[in-house]
């Protein structure tokens, strides 16, 4: 099989190393970026025969089966369609985009084209997260009544970046929305959001919160809670728990070693992996074995265009919520 | 210190074993029950001298310099304000009340007494959360931003309990609306309580809830979650996290033993202690040294009347909160 | 059933608290010690009727069923000879004695008696090694294979204690011995040890080692290994692990709390109990239950005289083996 | 840098994944198997230019600069010298030979040579275990006293592998004598050691140990103590204890997920990485890139041949030290 990817910034150099080292099956045939020299040296890199600035033509290339879309979210769906349109398949980084027409749009043109449309929501790749959803799937903890989702970052990005993020809730706690349904196995219904800024109040000034709590109710009267933070000193906290009828299954964060150190003061282990590249690096991986085996064997996408839409709609309304000082049901944003 | 008790059920029993076995500067004189038989088996077995069915008669003792409640809720105040007249210190089992008018008038014949009123929130005394409340005061998590307690029962008590109970949040919950603000330093404002019947329909019949999760807003901007439930089947699950702008602290649960086996399907240990008798002994003799100190000492009340009516008026707001599905300010209340 | 103490020293102390506290049957009427103040401080705490520096007197009180003896090492076996002639039942701290003879003389008056001796090896009465022992003894990991023992203080006692111990081996390891027995269920037939002077030149000196290991092995080709060092600055280190033919059982050590601090440089918990007194606290109430148990129900003795013996023995090889640098088998001491 | 592969078996395939995917700096030009099939199918699935059975061809390559030996043990000395002789850098699998005489003239010819000889002493460059020699070499713990390394394997290799084995201490724990040097900086002078058949008789009957304790001294008066077995039912069991002056660090297992299940029974989490090909995954791209490292940058070998030749002393002491039931010193051997 051919792939293309489009975007040759951090996350997408990550996924053409991976595809170049770890699928075998896969030729990364072409890199586009809108800054030349990114694309160029990423082709160089990884020995990717075609690079170039425009995409259009990489989806005019009849050997390509498949692209990769890594760039702004802002193109997404516009490269989504035209890409629907060419007949290729499409791995498309989260968030699909954050305007539901345009969402709407571009799986209809999935739709039409009978294509892969998987979009990047990768935690749902990592192990320990794979290993609750099965547990919570196969009753291993009975039926479950609450879950809770911690999730925070090392620290904050730049303020230009804050400021285009759509926020906390579309930025950040979408992967935390998506989890939430994917390790339960049901809908969120409604939400209560609250946002404050304690971590920086140039955040503040910028329309944003660094700091939201989320309750959420799901269609089967379980509770969830989600937690985030724009930074916690000790480094990127990613931890679950789900309790139910049965036990209580929870995830603690990954760390680099199994050192403990017994000293005079206290005793005392390595803070967990830093942040996202690290901490997910075997996720990012095994989604696109899981893309490219879908297009192999001719498999639903692991993670449809259609499930993808619904974390924007719940980061909507704790949008609402947290400015309006009330529970937000989904069915009132669409 | 001559001391008295009232009502010798599992409580009571416990507090007078811990008076005469671990209090050396505490002289346990009388016991009195409702039930004749618990007073008189308490007192033989511990070679108590006094017992009896009227507290009245330990009352006009004047060598009694304080009394121990240990009574049904509904004899509280009753109790406190008698005891206050005949100007006793007063130690009282939680809540204090459910009727904040008798609170308040409880709490003011405390104050024209000038006497010592403790409530038993004895999870204060725990050494973990004794722990957490000096690390945070101490600044040793830098501000708290974040606050989670969990609190779970290993079972329902009866079902003819859970009817007089006063519901979730005032009977069981409103020791973690103590703890959310006895760690955090902060007095909860508002609100938000979802309930929900998971454990035993029975209970829903009752017209209660099995399983709460209520989120806090502070008054300096911390958001706090509590999550509750009747059951869990690995027993009594009371862990807290607060997190801060230079850490997050954290409690396990306490347990029996440190034991760990590797065998051919997992590695693992022991459950938790099992309910609160094995899980806060320790506290219950703690805070009985205390009300002996605070007496000895003429030191100010470990943990006052008036800061014990805080949680009930929290407990009222949820309950509000969860009946109309919205946020509820505590000054709504009282 | 009333009980006399002798030796009103740390030890003798905690024995006579507990004996006042926790055990409801026993009424502690008598104790002594060459110090006449210490018996009557100790009487005075306590309200025990008798004391005095004479212990033949107490002997001599028909009441008296059992006396606890506490007293310094080298007077342990005349005083059980001579109270197993008065008919009493003894516990005896450990060791026994540190000469053979003594001690078998000793014995042969117990047996005489038909009284009950029981050594004070409380170890055997902690929930981690109790727990370890049944998951081996009742075949929870198999077959065992090896086992592991560390035995690690806080700090050295004075070099004055030293010089008196008896050596390392026999002052501090002999309760690892007794362990390496309890918690397979087999004889030692043969040790290698090896003992350097790593904390404190002066104890070396004194013609003893500060750090040894030894490796055991037992009847039935088990192998195990014991680790002491007279000085860990994390303080006191007690931990064992077994490991079978069905899986691996360890104890870690028990700590105060269960909280953690993810923080800046590191995650970090609290130090362990930081010795014997609170380490063991549990266990000496527990030895001395099962002494009254005992006696009550005219049990055998829980720790035998007989068994007591064999890791004097044990440790008088392993003194043998690091002086001739050669494994030492047990028949070759007695 | 143009590298060939000699033995393209199980750990041949990793080394030569590991150069294609993760050295970037190096290309993988030749692989040779003495089975034609298995050089063929390795070239094939790594896109390997050149393949055969005759590895004098690749070392006559004048474009090749290094080889990587992963033949089986017995033909680890004459190729070196070989590759030695045609001036190539070697990378050979552990052990380098179990004939002292074999290793002494192949050292020889890598000396004449000038050439980098690196030995697969691969756990020394696992993070965990590196950790802790960069712990203990920075000071960190202070002196260590004592050091503790626990080596156990999933289950027995055939039988027949064990017949051509060389013994336990020279197949499986010839790793552990290593890493005993590597962690304490220290060089072991004497060893006592014990062996039983606990696993398996066919392997007593093979003239062969399963289970194995065997106690270290080293020059500066450091205790080891090394536990191994061929069969742990929890699986692959790599853990090591330091303890020093200052402090005690030690590694735990390297575990698959950080799930943790709270059931009605116990508490309980994964079992560990299965075997050596999982567990020291990362150990072996390591060690190949600082092999990479060393020709690129002529630096030393980062484990000589020198320093390779010792564990296999050690064993050798250790296995007639089983076999005399006495202390053996190194210096005895060699």
């Amino acid at each position: 099989m051919k792939f293309g990817l489009i975007g040759a910034g951090r996350i997408g150099r990550i996924h053409a190393q991976n595809l170049c080292r770890f699928l075998t099956d896969v030729h990364l045939k072409w890199v586009t970026d809108v800054f030349e020299a990114s694309a160029r040296d990423c082709a160089e890199e990884l020995s990717i025969p075609e690079w170039g600035t425009d995409y259009t033509k990489m989806l005019n290339d009849p050997e390509i089966q498949a692209v990769v879309v890594c760039s702004s979210t802002d193109t997404h769906t516009q490269i989504i369609r035209a890409a629907a349109d060419a007949g290729k398949h499409v791995f498309c980084e989260k968030p699909i985009d954050v305007d539901l027409s345009q969402i709407d749009q571009a799986l209809q043109s999935v739709q039409q084209a009978q294509t892969i449309l998987q979009i990047g929501f990768n935690r749902r790749f990592d192990v320990n997260f794979d290993r609750i959803h099965k547990a919570v799937a196969s009753g291993e903890i009975g039926t479950p009544h609450q879950i809770h989702i911690i999730s925070r970052d090392p620290g904050p990005p730049p303020i230009e970046y804050i400021r285009k993020s759509g926020g906390i809730f579309l930025d950040m706690m979408i992967h935390d929305f998506d989890m939430a349904r994917f390790l339960t196995g049901h809908e969120i219904i409604e939400v209560y959001a609250v946002g404050s800024v304690q971590v920086d109040p140039e955040i503040g000034k910028a329309g944003d919160f660094d700091t939201a709590t989320v309750l959420l109710k799901f269609d089967n009267g379980v509770t969830g809670v989600i937690e985030n933070c724009r930074k916690a000193v000790y480094g990127y906290d990613q931890r679950v728990e789900v309790f139910g009828s049965k036990g209580c299954i929870s995830a603690d964060n990954r760390v680099p070693d199994q050192v403990t150190v017994r000293g005079s003061r206290n005793i005392h282990t390595t803070l967990p992996l830093h942040f996202f590249i690290e901490r997910y690096q075997e996720s990012y991986i095994e989604e696109m074995r899981r893309f490219a085996e879908a297009i192999r064997l001719q498999l639903p996408s692991p993670v449809s265009g259609e499930e993808s839409r619904i974390p924007v709609v719940t980061a909507m309304a704790a949008q609402r919520s947290a400015m309006e000082n009330r529970p937000v049901k989904l069915n009132e944003i669409a």
